[in-house]
């Protein structure tokens, strides 16, 4: 269900109920920043709050408010939506804490926010338990505190679900123009997904930035990413929970190479959203995509006036998606006429200081550095701070960047090193020439390297396989878990299940070498209760004996592996199954050489994904040696993953660990799978 | 030979050489900067520069001058400098450029630097062929451009190898008291290291920092690490050449895994120099490093009021040299009792608001945050643009942050989100009140973890082993290379070297099972020249037919191996021999799992470095199985090292790959050895 939130956001009328600081704080701020429509402050004992006259009651006002902010207390809010969903209001924000957040404490706020989702009916509400939020582009704030931005035309919207990095977002003094910020509260019916997509759909907006702790409700937010895909309106994430520990009901390496950060990681690749890490590189990327929008690549040309910078931008880009192609024998010939005979010519560049002040040769050289296949020019200044000094001496600079991108029709950003002079001021003049201000040359190798992952989306992704609720679980036999895999097409070892007093006559019929694991051992292989290349029938019963078990797997043994895989599906509730490929066998932790993904994962995706891990070069064939058959080991995820989604409802987690890959074949030699009881 | 700098960097007197825009700023900068000593310029024809009256000739001055700024042509240059020498002179600064720099282009740059060198005799010159230095403690500024310092009582020094990157450095507004700053230019007498050393005697230096190209002098600079641990100052280095090619001469995978990059890091990591990567994070660690010295630990407490920021602390420190201590059951205590029963407590601590401007509590709360096994608090605060917002809602932080930093006797940092926010007035406020102003988490993370791994700095080390020059190398064979390291004490396979014609006798004496490795193949693997596991001596005999070489090798097999190690050593001429230990065998370059020390390397610190290996858990024992035999592993590094240590004039590259570790042995299967050819 997608409800309407476009009269909430951008309001015609804002009724304010309630009389304390933080409504009149709301009055006082929309009359600051020039809101065109009415607002109805609403008390029923007051005349006039914050200078406006009050209405008694919402049934007083002209009519049904677009938006509401509400900022009475938690009983009185429930009734106060109740009242704004009858009477045809367009939405509000519950300011009042005291609902789910406070169970704990007050053993009533889940009960609470049950009533608040029924009175609110088909009227959208955002919170309880939040500031709500700032529209700058008409000047309609329904935010309570102080905040840093001013009126914009056109910019960026900005999604917290925390109101203190929201008010601390505004306060960025980057150049980047800002439309919306939203804080979601308890999300107890809109969520950052549904708040997100309702911003994206105005055409003053840019593209959206996330700070997220949780990704909520995975349709929403998958639907919010196609939107976002549709109209070309880039999302960047930074999505906190990293520290995470990894789930400690899961039992399989699965679940600990890849605990729910990688998940989250997984999810947000997959929908095509950005991911960043720090909240300077949050406001950095979306600067550099209000302007120039994905990039195609990452193929960066770095421009400055001293080696110093040139080696700091080289060294910032070390093992990043971004790259300095070599100058091409066209560009060394223009800058050879603009730079003269003293200049090493190389990229990054060092263009010396020679044609300082030059203006014309200056803006030369930089369009022959844009010529060579890149996406973008980096031209790296080091500010002096104004209070002591003065960058007159800049300008040239300046003009000769506009001038160089105007000519090359690519973006041209102007990193400053320092970030803390780069003034305001300066950031707009550096628009207004036409091009892009990055504070800090970490920051802007993290903004181009998330703009180029951006552009280099593919089509949209098929619809994300959502888990079951999950349940009491059982963890089925090793003998079990493959006969369920091999139903579906996994190659497993031919392979004989014997009670221990039929080992003998089985250990002659066995095809050799053989493999004999015995049962009931939580870690077979710790526990000694694995042996492996059995020649003859002797060497299987004296493996028996040493195992002393109460039964018995008499397995093929899989020769001429070039390398072993794991495969492994964890249900994360959160973000979806999430699918592991990695180095297998006794090392799979050590080696920790994994990738993860988000089912359905198609064949493409998932070579792609092989192709990212370290071990990639064993499965190519490495140093003379035959390389896997790919086909097989994708016949193998495609078949663990048809288990998945046969078994979705209640299946916890699968893995195979190894997955013995051979020139011919793609062998389970031992899986697991954990999933609900069946009745 | 250590030379005086003393009278140069602290003058009484400074000469001003030269009539130009450049002398005119010198001499205008010491005015404007409160210089108490003599200014006098130095021209031929002129009765005054910038206000002064001029001296005909440095003969003509009152006395020879502490200081002088050079800023007369190259051979001009010359002259002035065996005058000055000739005199007495205290030191100088060439300005002028044309030198070795130049060679290429001018053709006589070498020999003009030769000369100035000779001119000099034994007094100090920097330069040629740079900006030379700004002594903000004295005002003398022997430094001809813009600058953004002032004058300082106490402070840090930062010596650059890029005039560049020093007038960024200075423009920086992050409440960084700098005592000097300076560049090297060419160093064609004093470099990086003499410099700094000189700058560390100055009692009201607390810190260096270094932007290092190159380490130049290897002695010099070890000399200078020696001098800072002695004085108790610690050292900040941001090395660039992350970047760099390996050399591309080698032979080894050793060399391939350790770049030069690699023998740079653990060259500063030896000497006690911490490293940072960003010049925002030379300045945070400088400012944390000046206000409260090394730490004893990485552990740290975080307090926000927002549990974004506390996620946001946790996530920066993941993969970094910090954590966060769980509270102690007497935190919990106090921190219950000052901030009520509604707030979770952990650390990250996220205090609410609850007890916002109630200032002792706020106090009684952070006290209590402190009072754990942390080295260091981090007070997180969000502060709001000043140009449209107030702070003085943040004075109760402030006030509450000084209280508990006075109350656990350790540093508290007050970490501002984003950088642009904390002014450098406030950033001075902060420092009053005995407080550590930070600004961005990604960077004070950084200077926590670089101050941290300072105060972790063991013994001093003992002095580098210096490689020789090198020259031309012979690659020994694989029985040469093991004979040498064999006679210095490291295991290898009993063995013969057979000709192809006594194979099938020599096969028939041979312990089995055996290796059989065919000569003359350079990649003996890939060449399918390597047999193993031979059972028989029909297998031997076999294995030599497919190889069909002229001589063969073979060797006992070494069996019940639980992790093959390589061990390698490279001479890096910057850096000395560079050890390298890492994941062995076939998989060296797929694994990439390595660490490097500089020579001569103690067992201590081997045994650290190898337990920084992610294959150190199958050293130690891995799921049940037996673990190596770490007193061989650790003679058979210390064997390759005497070997490296009775060839460091001619060596340039040993390894062992793999030295097969089992319990009880520790054996290099495979050696290779290069080093100059013995005559």
């Amino acid at each position: 269900m997608t409800r309407d939130l476009s009269r909430l956001i951008r309001p015609s009328s804002i009724a304010v109920v309630g009389g304390g600081v933080w409504c009149a704080s709301v009055i006082e701020q929309c009359r600051r920043m020039g809101f065109a429509g009415e607002v109805w402050p609403v008390h029923p004992t007051r005349t006039e709050v914050a200078g406006l006259p009050a209405f008694a009651s919402v049934e007083d006002l002209p009519s049904a408010p677009d938006a509401s902010f509400i900022g009475v207390n938690r009983s009185a809010t429930i009734d106060t939506v109740a009242r704004l969903s009858a009477m045809g209001a367009g939405g509000a924000v519950c300011f009042a804490s005291g609902f789910r957040e406070a169970q704990a404490e007050t053993g009533d706020g889940d009960a609470l926010q049950a009533r608040l989702l029924e009175a609110a009916g088909a009227m959208p509400i955002i919170g309880p338990n939040c500031y709500g939020f700032i529209n700058y582009l008409d000047g309609a704030l329904l935010w309570p505190d102080q905040h840093g931005g001013e009126r914009s035309v056109r910019g960026v919207a900005l999604i917290t679900q925390s109101s203190n990095i929201a008010i601390n977002l505004t306060m960025q003094a980057r150049g980047l123009p800002l439309a919306y910020v939203a804080t979601a509260g308890n999300q107890a019916q809109t969520g950052l997904a549904e708040i997100g997509s309702a911003l994206l759909e105005d055409s003053r907006v840019t593209a959206l930035g996330l700070h997220i702790e949780g990704i909520g409700d995975l349709r929403a937010f998958e639907a919010l990413a196609t939107r976002a895909r549709d109209l070309g309106k880039p999302i960047v994430a930074l999505k906190v929970g990293k520290s995470d520990q990894a789930r400690s009901a899961a039992v399989s390496h699965t679940a600990s190479l890849a605990g729910s950060d990688a998940g989250a990681r997984a999810l947000l690749a997959r929908l095509g959203v950005a991911q960043v890490s720090t909240l300077p590189a949050l406001l950095e990327t979306l600067k550099l995509l209000h302007l120039a929008g994905p990039l195609p690549s990452g193929r960066v040309v770095s421009i400055s006036c001293s080696g110093g910078e040139a080696s700091l931008m080289a060294d910032a880009a070390v093992g990043r998606g971004i790259n300095y192609p070599p100058l091409e024998p066209v560009q060394k010939d223009a800058l050879r006429e603009a730079l003269g005979p003293m200049v090493a010519l190389a990229n990054p560049l060092d263009y010396h200081t020679f044609i300082w002040n030059d203006v014309p040769r200056m803006g030369q050289a930089f369009a022959a550095a844009m010529l060579g296949d890149v996406a973008i020019g980096c031209l790296v200044v080091d500010y002096p701070r104004l209070d002591r000094c003065s960058d007159a001496a800049w300008e040239c600079t300046l003009s000769a960047g506009a001038e160089a991108a105007r000519a090359s029709g690519k973006p041209l950003a102007i990193v400053a090193t320092l970030p803390e002079n780069l003034s305001e001021r300066m950031a707009a003049r550096i628009v207004e020439a036409g091009m892009i201000p990055l504070l800090g040359i970490e920051e802007a190798i993290t903004a181009i390297e998330a703009a180029a992952a951006l552009g280099r989306r593919g089509a949209a992704p098929a619809p994300i396989l959502l888990p079951g609720p999950g349940g009491e679980a059982e963890v089925l036999s090793e003998a079990d878990s493959k006969a369920a895999l091999a139903a579906l097409g996994v190659d497993v070892p031919q392979a004989m299940r014997i009670e221990a007093k039929d080992l003998e006559s089985a250990a002659a019929r066995m095809a050799l070498p053989a493999v004999l694991k015995g049962e009931g051992f939580a870690h077979k292989t710790e526990a000694g209760a694995v042996a492996l290349n059995l020649a003859s029938s002797e060497a299987i019963i004296e493996a028996a004996g040493r195992m002393n078990a109460p039964a018995y797997l008499l397995e093929e043994m899989i020769a001429g592996g070039v390398a072993e895989l794991l495969v492994g599906v964890v249900r994360d509730p959160a973000h979806g199954f999430v699918l592991t490929l990695a180095a297998g066998g006794t090392l799979t932790e050590i080696l920790q050489d994994s990738v993860s993904l988000i089912l359905p994962a198609g064949d493409e995706e998932v070579a792609e994904a092989l192709g990212r891990l370290r071990i990639a070069r064993l499965l190519a064939g490495y140093r003379g040696q035959p390389g896997a058959d790919r086909a097989a080991i994708l016949r193998a995820v495609r078949a663990v993953q048809d288990y998945v989604a046969r078994n979705a409802e209640t299946l916890e987690e699968v893995e195979i660990n190894p997955l013995i890959c051979t020139p011919a074949r793609a062998v389970a030699a031992d899986a697991l799978i954990r999933k609900g009881k069946t009745t």
